[in-house]
């Protein structure tokens, strides 16, 4: 029977203040998610005794007790010998996670440093947690507690990227079925984008009755998430979601540009795919970043012809064509320059349709008539020729991320046929 | 006499998993920097048992708590009751803070709503810590312990920009004079790349002992910072760390490329604008990266010209005039279509160098001949001209962020005339 939870981060990069822990984040989203109860995180750095206290007091508080790094090859990663210790295991080599480093070593030609068959030593009676994108293995173990209890004991690696994909395959669905309850939690996430967190709030109010649903926000910039989840017995609570989500999707509709975890790049590569559309880019004050979000999403050579990061103003003329004229007359950052850029781009690359940004991201180069933020967006395909400038607020990379959100958006709304330019709250 | 604290975060927001605590990362930098020791983070929600507990236990470990959220006006802000309950002390209005938060109210012609007066009942014997930017009062306090001990509570608000100028102001400058301690610590922070964790912790292990200093390391895919920090008192502990840090120079200076918390591209922007040098990229497999990362410091339009991202071949022969034989012969994953490639761009461009990468960045596209992970990259500088070919292992996203961060490496290495290409692990 598994309800409340404890969170355990170790590692002297979180209690020097070196790194901020976004691994306790992610996992008390996820464990919400499952609608476990998450009673308290414990950060502790690699020290001996204050492991053994975080541990022991993690145990006493909690059915389950995830704990995220501290099993690297190095000597300050303690985890799997204090878990060891205080549930009085010994420490035995796991061969198969010996074999697995191997290749991984053998894979990029390289010697495996001894200090990393450590990481292989596993409490006895653990389950091992398969990490196939790192060296360290996780383990799971039941440990009996006083008067028949038992807490479960989950030990992952530290490394974001490594850890997720463990807690998603093998983690979860363990969770899910050991919860012990006959209700089920059924959840769905609504990514948004265009509307501010109390604004979303304000339109779910009233549509949603804290009896019928738990409904959470989480900023996740430049988006935010909502997530709905219904607790229930199974086929019931599934049903019931359903029919919140319609009551939803019929509020907010015009935000919501995915349902699930996919990124917007992920929903723009799918549609543009899907449609046949050629794509090319024209960037300047977004440097690239439009590019490489798009090229993350596997496959994108279908669609992805190419990207004209024209940083330079003799580039944005020589190479995109705009004219001296348009420079002189209304400024790299203005509509008409954008736009110029864009059929550049798309005449050069030989696309269906191009989308350019130019603007001031700062904190330099800002004037009184292109303040630090103004950005200029277009976007050309056959037959349409649309360009907005928006005045955006925050640090250059905020910016930056912000202004390439709006254009991948852009790029959404042109594929499904929907207005573009109106759904930014930015527009100046 | 103050050494040991703990931070105690609370908020329903931070146990759902709906924001990142951010909070408790800065305190741990600021307490790091004085040279505290921060024994522990206690995270809990706003559930009145949990908060005693945190609260009890905090004071049992440590010298100071230092505590964020829960003293806003709502019905779960209940940091104050719970301070009042646990160490026996009334509740008394503070009048100067009941003034103080009409005077917000009255300044955006607001009525202020009755609720918010609870934000100004704080433990008696405790000392306010003002609050300009909001409306909600801090306050300090000293509770006897056991054996003649003192534990110090300090309570400041969740919300980030109220809290850290309190911090600063207020704070701080408190923990200072009432450390207790004549000796301080001083520490150095070295960024390395193209070593392992465990190799560099091969490298470090033997020159650096136990007791000398307290080595750390942070592995940021795809950097590894280690951290040298010596106790001592003022002067000395700088000489004795002054001294390790040569010794770890003169063991891996050729991995180490920058010290404090400079990133790679903010590096290579630096040296780049200091020798007058202009850029060109030419990117395939990287879709934008370098460009992306190039561009968010401040100041890159001084060296930076542009990115041809040509994904696409007839984009490589088109625009950056790659050979049609070329591709023929060695396809575009070769080190010729990679020289020609950044030649292109160089020339293109006008500029004084250029790089240029291709690569299979999977997870489809592998030959046997040209497996996942296959990358070439090559620099064309005046005079110069450097290609290689590395076998890198990982996912997409990975291997698109390796390859960004070797072919900066190089940047790096040639504008300070250091061999390139010797740096990195993965050469094929």
């Amino acid at each position: 029977m598994i309800q409340k939870a404890v969170i355990l981060s170790t590692g002297d990069e979180l209690t020097s203040g070196r790194v901020v822990d976004t691994n306790s984040n992610y996992l008390a989203d996820k464990l919400a998610e499952i609608g476990l109860d998450l009673a308290a995180v414990l950060t502790v750095g690699d020290v001996p005794e204050r492991l053994e206290w975080a541990w022991k007091t993690a145990m006493a508080m909690a059915d389950v007790v995830i704990s995220t790094g501290g099993i690297g090859p190095t000597a300050d990663d303690l985890t799997n010998e204090t878990v060891a210790r205080i549930t009085g295991r010994k420490l035995v080599r796991d061969q198969e996670s010996v074999d697995h480093m191997k290749r991984i070593f053998a894979s990029i030609n390289r010697v495996m440093p001894e200090n990393n068959l450590k990481q292989a030593d596993l409490p006895e009676t653990s389950e091992v947690i398969r990490n196939p994108l790192g060296t360290a293995p996780g383990f799971r173990m039941a440990v009996p507690q006083a008067a028949g209890h038992t807490c479960h004991l989950i030990v992952l690696p530290g490394v974001p990227r490594e850890m997720k994909p463990m807690m998603e395959n093998s983690v979860i669905p363990w969770l899910r079925k050991n919860r012990g309850s006959d209700t089920i939690y059924a959840a769905r996430v609504f990514q948004t984008f265009g509307i501010s967190e109390s604004g979303l709030d304000e339109a779910v109010a009233g549509l949603i009755k804290p009896e019928e649903a738990r409904v959470a926000f989480r900023a996740s910039f430049p988006q935010i998430s909502l997530r709905v989840a219904v607790e229930g017995k199974p086929g019931e609570a599934e049903r019931r979601l359903a029919e919140l989500s319609e009551r939803v999707r019929g509020r907010i509709a015009n935000f919501i540009y995915a349902e699930g975890d996919a990124s917007m790049e992920e929903v723009v590569a799918k549609l543009l795919t899907e449609r046949g559309f050629k794509l090319a880019l024209a960037e300047s004050c977004t440097g690239g970043l439009i590019g490489h979000r798009l090229t993350n999403v596997p496959g994108s050579s279908n669609f992805f012809k190419g990207d004209f990061v024209a940083y330079s103003n003799d580039l944005k003329t020589g190479l995109l064509g705009v004219r001296e004229e348009t420079l002189k007359r209304h400024g790299a950052v203005s509509e008409q320059c954008v736009l110029e850029m864009a059929a550049g781009a798309r005449a050069r690359a030989g696309a269906d349709l191009a989308i350019a940004t130019s603007g001031v991201a700062g904190p330099g180069g800002g004037t009184p008539e292109h303040p630090v933020g103004t950005v200029c967006i277009a976007l050309v395909g056959d037959g349409t020729q649309a360009s907005r400038r928006y005045q955006l607020r925050g640090t250059r990379d905020w910016i930056k991320i912000l202004t390439a959100q709006v254009a991948l958006d852009w790029l959404r709304r042109y594929a499904l046929g929907l207005p573009i330019g109106e759904s930014a709250l930015f527009r100046r």
